[in-house]
């Protein structure tokens, strides 16, 4: 019987999940940096007042908190933007600006453990620091997209909105700010029975309610004519039309405006999205993102930013529900040695491929050979080696294909041309 | 002001440190997958008891260990070996033998903040579990060597011990198990004097105290010889012999032996090591390892394991105090349009530019000329497009080598032809 389980809420990742997320993993660095964003990595945990800095009092339940030996109060990240906009207002807003940065590491929640919602979790995010809103938000935006086509995640929709246009309709409906913030959180949960209720008891305006409502609501085609429509009127609207001409030419052409997209938090300041996965049901975001302010709240100058997060569980999970073929690791050969003295030769076969870089592995167990066959089968091996006594007297290997189940001798002289390149 | 710094003996890491680490740790993951070896990865904290199991009451203080809401002690890691041991009994146990596996993960460890030693700190390590001691031992060594040579740092020592050994010479000195202990810790610390001072106190045996100390002071031809001479004598004698010649199959023959390496760690059972990189001076050891037994501690079964981690962090300094290059990230092509219209068809060749595999940027800030070229300067970019109402009239645009200054007018239809591949 195990004594000991993991904690509650959190994950053991075996090789063959640990290759895709790490083959998922590289995909997103690489497009990142094709973009011209630069890695960066901050601690773990950070002090807890940073956390309640940008989320409010609120957060602190839903923190794994701490107190450290010398009584200062620290938390696990529950998120990585707050940290990210830390390090920069301390050590980064003197850099030629745009600071474009990318981040990937694990985020911490202390809450109920339910289905795809775990304790400790991993995002990978982008922040586009110091260049004017309407470049930053388009190029923040294609970068999102382009991470989500070089995955091979076609089905994605991204929604754009901007708190510049909802927060006009909201301000319309005449009701308090604490019941405006409940009104946005609705809002963003498309929660309208609710919503109509809380504007009720609000004493909202009813035409300003309709109005709202209905903005909230416009389909697809709907909310493009919307703001074409009132872009020389209204600021925002305007500014939506011109991020999708943009986004156009960065070669999106399939962006949504969805005007109910609220976010949450106060921070945000303008443009915000979110992009989604249908294949995953009722939990389909994957990404959330928008131009927001934090420097300023940490201390520091105040400064454009527009940045994203992606849940990269739920990345996973989304490749996986589509269907898209995500390379796990396979060894190339497995050397099979029959006898103590086959041991030295195999492990001189054994550097000779490694060092060519193919991976390679050997015997361990003094298996026979239909063991042998076997395990090289469940490792998904596409060659063996196998060195036995007469084959040592002739100072040549067998060589068998685990597919086509050919075998052949090779001279052990030349076994470095018989295995370039093992057919991939 | 900041108002918000990170947490004391915690770092940050900007780009230009994050794509070096990012390289080694791809460097050292290539070379364990090419040795058959597959990647784990488990939660960051754990119960504070599996610690404690390991290593004893001792640890606790030097835990970040705290109370989750629900009353149970956790604690973030101290090192990987412990989790990945947990994990492997809890889910790997019925797997065919052996089971190779590695990790990286951060760790955290509770101490006063000094040179060199973080509060969260990086390990790199990998385990071989389930397989005979002496194939164990030698894939294991090898692997660690190689991930060195791999990496292109020549000048490091690994110095093998045994534990077998080391234990028949402290036996021999007739003292109380609490001395003996001590006696292995001031040995793994080569402190001599103190050795001396605790082993007179404790009234050892004098002969047997100058055999000892006489074994752990072996150079390195004697050290080798002695073993070879006693090999049909000492079983641990003979083991290391034999584990000797492997190892110079595997394609290292500089490996030495130095019986004083004791680790200091109750479970390890036989042969041990540790890696040097004598750059580092006075603080030189980058990994240590040996085999061990933990899945039965973990109530598992018993089974052979060997297993090593490295220092991350102290890899990363020996890599640069030994002056190895690596690689650290470039922008290929920076975009510069002049003007409104010009952007958008900026927009397009980025696109067309990163969808070929080269990273590109473009100035969102609206710089002049002598800006964008200083800019330009400064992130690296080897050309800069640029994109003026001249050469838009002509659909063309000027591309500049940075390196030589020349410039030249490319159609912009032919822009792709003209940077596949930008020299490397």
């Amino acid at each position: 019987m195990p004594e000991f389980q993991r904690p509650r809420g959190t994950r053991d990742f075996g090789p063959e999940e640990m290759a895709k997320r790490r083959y998922v993993e590289a995909k997103m660095r690489e497009t990142a940096m094709l973009f011209g964003f630069g890695e960066v990595m901050t601690p773990t945990f950070e002090s807890t007042d940073l956390f309640v800095a940008r989320s409010g009092e609120g957060i602190i339940d839903e923190l794994y908190a701490f107190e450290d030996k010398g009584k200062r109060g620290i938390s696990l990240r529950p998120e990585l933007t707050a940290s990210v906009m830390r390090f920069y207002v301390n050590d980064m807003q003197n850099l030629p600006k745009p600071v474009k940065i990318f981040y990937f590491g694990n985020c911490f929640r202390y809450e109920r453990p339910q289905a795809g919602r775990y304790r400790e979790f991993f995002q990978f995010g982008a922040e586009l620091i110091g260049a004017p809103s309407i470049e930053s938000d388009a190029e923040i935006i294609a970068l999102a997209l382009a991470t989500m086509k070089n995955l091979g995640l076609a089905d994605v929709v991204v929604r754009i909105g901007h708190l510049g246009v909802l927060n006009r309709y909201i301000r319309e409906l005449g009701i308090s700010e604490s019941a405006e913030k409940e009104a946005r959180r609705l809002i963003d949960k498309r929660d309208f029975d609710n919503l109509r209720q809380v504007l009720g008891e609000a004493a909202a305006n009813g035409e300003a309610t309709a109005r709202l409502i209905e903005l909230v609501n416009l389909g697809e085609t709907e909310a493009k004519d919307r703001a074409r429509a009132e872009a020389k009127s209204d600021e925002s609207f305007g500014y939506l039309a011109n991020l999708l001409d943009r986004l156009k030419a960065y070669g999106f052409d399939n962006c949504q405006l969805d005007f109910g997209v609220a976010r949450g938090l106060d921070y945000y300041t303008g443009m915000v999205f979110e992009i989604d996965a249908p294949s995953l049901g009722a939990e389909k975001q994957i990404c959330g993102g928008g131009a927001y302010t934090l420097a300023d709240l940490f201390g520091g100058q105040e400064v454009n930013s527009t940045g994203y997060a992606f849940g990269f569980d739920r990345v996973m999970l989304a490749l996986e529900n589509s269907g898209v073929g995500v390379p796990s690791q396979n060894i190339e050969v497995y050397i099979l040695p029959i006898g103590e003295k086959a041991q030295i030769t195999a492990i001189g076969i054994l550097r000779e491929l490694r060092n060519a870089g193919i991976s390679a592995d050997m015997d361990l167990m003094g298996r026979n050979m239909s063991k042998a066959m076997k395990y090289a089968n469940s490792i998904g091996a596409r060659k063996v080696i196998i060195i036995g006594e007469k084959e040592l007297a002739e100072s040549s290997v067998t060589v068998r294909d685990m597919k086509s189940g050919e075998q052949s001798q090779v001279p052990i002289s030349d076994i470095l041309r018989a295995f370039t390149r093992v057919d991939a």
